[in-house]
């Protein structure tokens, strides 16, 4: 186990008819906030209503920024900080999934950028930027997916190069995060299983490790990994059975709050990777983890072909005798493959309609401001291009 | 899973020669600090030594008030509030096991109480306090066992009446912890025996819940239990090795930083019998807890006998057919108590020299201030009792 320093101070708010708490948490922070959400739907599902009057309640002024779409651009993140500048805003409120809270992130700490520093160079294209001071992040829930309700991340699409990076920094961590398990009974059915990919891809990244000795971890990841196995199925038959959506939504956030990953480096390849093809083909980013995993799994197992036993013995009970380790690796590997294709998910690069003609592009625009990615196995071009290859 | 909130901001700072930053962290709160500990044993490991001259080094003044003993005492606790008084000291760093940070966090709330109240009365024998305003507790760990170093509770013995009472209040909740396993190394073998017990206490209580649908939590559980089965006695065999010391350091501040019951109501009838226990014969509370844990089983189990069976299934691997579930709780029960007495722990009250006599008196303490204890069966003093005699 390596050392490691921990400290998650994100309030959860979680359970049924939660959301109308959300002026008393916000009232805590600030009087006037933005209010940031996507393309609308939480104005069909009556989310906004009930966010709008919790403020009004509350005496908090808001002003909208609406339009966050997935993969989050930086166009919209500029006019936001354009917005808080101007109108002296000092807290943002996400309504929405991943993408809304990571462009509310980007916001939160590009209001207080100098005059002299750029967002994107200096901080997405710059792995060693340090973020020290953002404005607060308040989030209401509404698709379980990403963990940045309480994470330290934000990962933005850059619209004038179809760039995809991510800044991962303490200080972007949420204040708090309203979950209301209920408002995922409407999300579409190909929504709920890309959200469940990304939740299973968060845990399998921490999981596959070149640290040692992490036997309280590894069982966590495990356990985590075998719910979201459980219940994403079920959940897909019966959208509104709300303890299907509650084991999803509350697994999500423990995904990705930093938790399960004291005390060892993660590997990340396969997001940084998956960001190259989402970023170029804008495909949802738990669709393409679904096809660049299983590829990274087969290019990469022999490192530490013990740690992929173990994931195939304690996630998908897979008992075939040890002295054929390479069938058991392989299937499991086959077994995560049947798990995203029950959910209807892509696991081909041809399923998603995409061909080999961008895997270079894809594999130079990983390179820049890199080295390569990937801790368990580092990845440079020539690897990833194989990777992409072997996900055709 | 019931609707819950969570929010643990302690930064837990863990790992190999750790110690040497609690200047550093602390320097983040105040110039001026208490520095409280036990009997002494700090001066003997080079703990002491480290910790003073880190806070030195970062200019920090500090008072010392030692002498806590296991089973914290209110007359300490008093002296301590005396203390900070009249030193405005707003700062208070632990160093050592539960007892200290126990005795520390009672000091820390109690130096801001009014003067028309009482801290034991007001507060303790209260259960319905709210402790809003606290000073800054700052821990260095050197027993993995209470938790307390990132939980929201103390608990305090009254040395004019024996009674032991819990605190449980976030405004308590440690500002950072500092937890190297190294200082296990030389910890007494029955020391970490009754930790191990704490630990798997902690669980256990969060386990035995009616709160359903929560599988999750219930398979982190699980997953917790077994480490601490596993790893301790590798511990008490080899003393020395860093990462059995480390799987059960970490894994006993999460059986207790709330994480873990999260959408369901622990049991503590255990506890809150065992507090009565070590508040009349001073016994080490571990020890009382592997007394006392196996008889609340014994008394309870037909209240939801599938509970017993999957605690049964999943974590000590009993598979007898579920066609006789009594036997399979009653061998998952007696593998409990073979645990136990493996680590040299009594399991008996008889193993601990104690008889009969004092057994309604414990009750009767029990009820003071309060109508019984337990969640998943709700205790009267007929019921402490009747377990109390199974535990003979």
């Amino acid at each position: 186990m390596n050392n490691f320093s921990y400290h998650n101070p994100t309030r959860i708010i979680f359970g049924k008819d939660t959301i109308g708490e959300v002026g008393h948490h916000t009232a805590q922070y600030a009087k006037k906030v933005l209010l940031h959400y996507g393309s609308g739907s939480i104005k069909k599902n009556g989310i906004y209503d009930t966010v709008v009057s919790s403020l009004k309640e509350h005496g908090i002024e808001f002003l909208e920024l609406s339009g966050v779409v997935p993969n989050p651009r930086l166009s919209l993140v500029k006019k936001g900080i354009e917005l808080c500048r101007k109108e002296e805003i000092t807290f943002i409120l996400a309504v929405g999934g991943g993408s809304v809270i990571d462009s509310a992130k980007a916001i939160a700490f590009g209001t207080l950028l100098g005059n002299d520093e750029d967002i994107w160079d200096d901080y997405y294209m710059n792995k060693d930027c340090s973020v020290t001071r953002s404005l607060d992040v308040g989030v209401v829930l509404t698709i379980p997916a990403a963990g940045s309700e309480s994470s330290i991340s934000t990962v933005i699409t850059n619209d004038t190069n179809d760039l995809k990076r991510a800044v991962n920094q303490e200080a972007l961590t949420p204040r708090f995060a309203i979950m209301d398990p209920q408002t995922n009974y409407t999300l579409p059915d190909y929504q709920s299983a890309c959200g469940a990919a990304d939740i299973l891809a968060h845990l399998m990244e921490r999981y596959f490790t070149n640290s040692h000795y992490n036997n309280l971890s590894d069982a966590f990841l495990e356990a985590a990994m075998r719910n979201v196995i459980s219940f994403a199925p079920l959940a897909l038959i019966d959208p509104s059975e709300y303890r299907y959506r509650a084991e999803l939504m509350w697994t999500g956030t423990i995904a990705h709050n930093g938790l399960l990953d004291r005390g060892r480096v993660g590997d990340w390849a396969s997001h940084a990777i998956e960001h190259e093809l989402s970023g170029v083909y804008d495909i949802a980013h738990g669709a393409g983890l679904a096809i660049i995993f299983p590829a990274w799994m087969k290019y990469v197992y022999h490192h530490d072909i013990d740690r992929f036993v173990q994931w195939a013995a304690r996630v998908w009970n897979i008992s075939v005798s040890l002295d054929d380790k390479e069938t058991v690796v392989l299937l499991a590997i086959r077994a995560l493959e049947e798990f995203f294709r029950s959910l209807t998910l892509p696991i081909r690069l041809s399923d998603a309609g995409i061909g080999p003609q961008d895997i270079t592009r894809m594999a130079e625009n990983l390179m820049k401001g890199s080295d390569g990615t990937g801790n368990f196995v580092h990845l440079g071009q020539k690897d990833v291009e194989q990777i992409l290859r072997l996900a055709l």
